[in-house]
Formats: structure tokens, sequence, C-alpha cells
């Protein structure tokens, strides 16, 4: 059974769960998707026909009815049959007396097959598919937040062999946890700190300086920002950002995810254009469920394109050098149509 | 000229140095090395004859009298030709009103080359010779502690180009920074607190539980102990740590070098025969140069096969899902001979 222990310096919390090591391994190579640009893969379990080979369905976007688990579908979100954390059982820190803390893994996680298309990079995808694949993860979201033992819900998406994707199908991954992870922990704490010392939201204070200062800036519409931050730790790092105050991803209204939708598009192009689709990493950072940011909190995504590796200075740092000038990478992709 | 600049939410620092995307890339195949053997390959920088092709030598350990700069070394450390950071200039944190703080990027930047041998692995050095980097590491660490500007002194070995080695020639890095870096201040603050509450150092604690409960002792003499971490974040994470009392890895006695060259010898074994030479990366984390840590922390080495890829759940919370058990890891190991 899977479980999270705490490191008894630091309290970060590490997961244990040997489980994911049976992941299945289906990585259609990029050379033949460029020469066959397949649809379907018949061996694939995210693609029709074999929905059966995955845990049941938790949310489906269906362009006409049909029964449920059967192909059809536009999007798709089923339990990871290879989870890291279950939603059975209770959640008890345990403590023996020793500096060996642990619990249970409770937590969820799912996987969004964001198309049926087997191979079509989700930076091609049409707006509307784009749009259906963020108001899955709010809606997902708002499911899983009314667990009480859930303190984080984590939203991300693995692209490409370097950058942790065992499956090539196109597909993102919500994991809710029953703390708040360290990075989340420290960006509210820095967050609240600055509200209490300026009575502002930093987010909102570097919104307006970037607006500005407009050289980092990647693209905007009226509602949201793409920007490559001051402070970059690796090249091409991009954040999205609502240009409206607001802690919680899954407070976004339908309009406001279509707005979200049109910059999150533009930004995933140009980045697969530009860099020659790289692997990345994109991820959501919003609210704990349990507490009250409301005030002083600002949701964002972050997209990290894996063009450099994590090496000793960083992993016992946690500092990182970036080899690129975050204005010029801004401009580089400003560029690219 | 490179710049150091702050995160306005976490208050990390980011190193944009430009430079780094300049270094050379010379890297003999495992295949290669596999086949030949060659302790020499005349385009490596970092072998016999190229003395001329790096910076200057700032420190040389030699078995017969020679000139600086000449052949005939048995360990060499020169400054980083492609450093991220530089001994020159002022350092001065720039605050222009908005929340733009930066600073020139002043530190220093050392390569320890471990040994003239091109291609041996430092698992498989004599024991005099893992020696002798501990005591270069020693050495370098006194004499750059000596700059007032200096906070922390990494220390760290990237092996394999999977681990971010570019050079395949053995050698490992000091890098000097003007801040103390976020994961050195997290274990500070952890083992502070610790030592608050029961007066006590938590790391001493920790050895002590590790010893009674044996499950995750890979190996061991009478003054340091190999062992995996009870919350290890991948698998085969490996910590050494002196068992006794001591924050700072300088004040390691001959004596005490000797003895950690021997159970440092092992682990590097361990791993390199168990894993089948995997790549990996090591680092020492010890006190910051200008705080006084004595009461409460323990300086030690941690050293992380590259076996998994840090995906977007851990790049996004921080947090790391170990698809291996730390006590089947550390049985494994401690049955290596």
């Amino acid at each position: 059974m899977p479980e999270m222990r705490r490191n008894p310096i630091t309290g970060e919390w590490a997961i244990i769960a040997t489980e994911r090591a049976k992941r299945p391994y289906n990585h259609t190579f990029d050379e033949d998707v460029f020469i066959s640009g397949n649809a379907h893969d018949s061996t694939c379990c995210f693609c029709y026909g074999n929905e059966h080979t995955t845990p049941p369905e938790v949310l489906t976007y269906r362009e006409k009815p049909n029964a449920s688990n059967m192909s059809g579908w536009t999007l798709r979100v089923v339990t990871n049959k290879f989870s890291a954390l279950s939603p059975d059982g209770e959640f008890n820190i345990t403590n023996d007396g020793s500096l060996k803390s642990f619990t249970y893994a409770r937590g969820n996680a799912d996987v969004v097959i964001e198309s049926p298309h087997h191979t079509l990079n989700t930076a091609l995808f049409p707006l509307p598919q784009i749009k259906l694949v963020l108001k899955a993860y709010r809606e997902r979201y708002i499911a899983l937040a009314k667990d009480p033992l859930i303190q984080y819900i984590a939203i991300f998406k693995n692209n490409g062999i370097e950058a942790g994707a065992t499956l090539s199908h196109p597909h993102s991954q919500i994991i809710a946890t029953p703390v708040v992870p360290p990075v989340i922990e420290y960006e509210i704490a820095g967050a609240k700190k600055y509200f209490k010392d300026n009575n502002r939201c930093v987010y909102c204070d570097m919104i307006e300086d970037e607006l500005k200062d407009g050289s980092r800036v990647i693209y905007e519409n009226e509602e949201f920002l793409s920007f490559a931050p001051y402070a970059s730790k690796s090249p091409f790092e991009t954040w999205v950002m609502p240009k409206f105050h607001s802690s919680c991803y899954e407070d976004l209204t339908n309009s406001q995810l279509k707005s979200l939708a049109q910059v999150w598009k533009i930004t995933l192009y140009k980045i697969y254009k530009g860099l020659d689709n790289p692997p990345y990493n994109y991820y959501i950072h919003t609210s704990p469920t349990q507490q009250d940011t409301k005030k002083f909190y600002h949701w964002h995504m972050e997209l990290i394109p894996k063009m450099t590796v994590l090496a000793g200075f960083e992993l016992g740092t946690g500092m990182c050098i970036n080899i690129a000038v975050p204005e010029h990478s801004a401009e580089y992709l400003r560029e690219v149509i």
C-alpha cells in the first residue's frame, strides 16, 4: 500500500509508491508521427475501442449521447490505473515516537485524455478542444475538492519522453494530495508577506510591472497575460496569469475559460513552433483547497520546456542557472506567429 | 555580465548566465570506455598536455615537484572557464523600486579534475585518490570561505550525460554563492527548530535511529554511516553522514578524511556495481559560511542516481513520487560486494 513519509528535517513529504513502476510504456516516436500522423493506435489504452482497458471514466464530454466507457467521446477523464495515491481508507499521520512520521497515501489521481486523436500535439488542437481540456480541469477540481481530507489539487502535463511522459497519446494529470506541497507553501508565504507589507497582491503588481515594461510579454488578450518571468529559472520558462485578481482556478467563469483557452493555445503553439516541438512540463498553481487565500494569492500556469538537465548544483541548492536571458526568450517567442 | 535575479514571490534567486551555453562538449561514450579503457584523450582539456587550455590552476597535488600548469599532477583544481559566477566586482542587491531585485552574479566556480585518467570511473579510483578528492574539497572550501561576500559553498558532482555532465573526464565542481540557497535555508530552519524543541541535533537523532533500526543502513565504519534516508525522494538515494556531530565539512581532520574516503569509496562502488554504472549527482550539504550553526546543523553528503525524470508533478509541487521502497534499495546495496 503506497505511503507518504515525512522528512524529519524539512517536513517535506515523499510519496513511496511502487505501483507506479508498473506503468505501461507506449511511445509513438516523433518520426512515426510525422510520417503517419496516425489518429489511432489499436494498442493504446487511451484510443477509441480500448475504453475497457482503463478504470471507468469519471468525466466525459461527447458531441452525441452514447453509453459510458464507449467510443465517441471528445474528452475523457479516468482514474489513473497506476496511481501514487488512493481515495480509499483513512488519513492518519502516524508517529511511532521516532523520527519516522508516515501516513497512508490518501488522495486521488486522474488522467485527462485530452483528445481521441492518438498523435495530435496539444499545441495543434482546435481552440474548442483546448477549452474543453481547461474546462475538464475545472470540473474535476471542483469534484475532488469536496473531499475534506484533500488539501491540494495539482494539475499538470508532461509532454514528451524527456519530460517524463510514458504514453504519447495526449493527456494530462490531476493529483489530489492530503498535504499542501512545499512549492505552494513557499508561494503562499511570500504572497502573504507581500500583502501584509503592501496591502496588495504581489502577482497583480507583477502583471502591472510586466505590462508597463513590455520586454518579457509574450502574448496577451484582455483578460490573460503570457510572459517570461523576470527571475526565470530556465530557458523559455513561460507563465500565463489572469490579469484580474483571483486565487482559485476553479472560479473561472465560462467566458473567462474561453479567453484563457485563446491565450493558452497561442502560448502552446509559439513554444511548439518556435522551439520545434520541445518536451515540456506545465502545471497550474492555485490555492490550497482548505485555506482562505482570496486576498493575497493569484492562480497561474507555468510552462517549462525541458531544455537543460537539473544537475548537482540545482538539486543540491534549489538554485537554477539559466543560460538564456528571459527578455531574449520572450522576444523570440513574441515573434513566432 | 551574469546576473542574479530575485523571485519577488518566494525570494529565490535565479542565476542568468549565458556564458554557460558556450561550454565545450566532449563525452567519450561508455562503449568506447569499455572497449579502449583509454587513459588519455588528446582533445580533452582536462588531460595531460592540455593544461594551457584551462584557466590557471588554483590547487594541484603532485607526487613529484614540477612547474605549475604542467603535466605530472595527480589532482588539479582550476577556475571554471564557463563560470556562472565571477569573483570580480561588487555585490549590491539593486532594487529599482519595482519588483525587479537583482545583483551582479558575484561568486566563484572551480572545477576539480579528479584524476589524470580520462576514463576511469570515480567509483574505481584507488582509495588514496578518493581521499585526495575529498581533501581538495576541504582545501578549496577553506580558501573560498575567506571571501566575506560568500555565503555558501556548493560542492557537487555530475556523473554521466543524463546527470548533466558535459565532459566525461572525471571531475566535480565547487560553486561559491553570495546568498544562502533555499534547500540549505530549509534544512537550517528545520534543524534549528528541532534543536529548540528537543535540545538535540536532528541529524544525530536520525543516525541513532537508523543504527538501531538497521534496515536502511548500507555501510558504516566507526566514524561514518552510509544509508538510504527514510523519506527518500528517489530510488537508491543515499546519504553519507559523520556519526560524530559536526556542522562544517571543512572541519574534517586528516584522519576523519581517511575514514570518510573509505565509506565514500564503498558507497560509490556499490552504486556503480549494483546499478550498472548509473548517471548520478552527489553534493555536500554543509553550514553556510557566515552563520553559526555549530549546535544544530550536521554536514552530510547526498547521492542521487538519475533513475527517473523530474516531471510536472515534482516541478510543480516540490513533492516526489519514489517508485522504490528505501528499505529494499538499502538491502540491495548492502548485499553488493
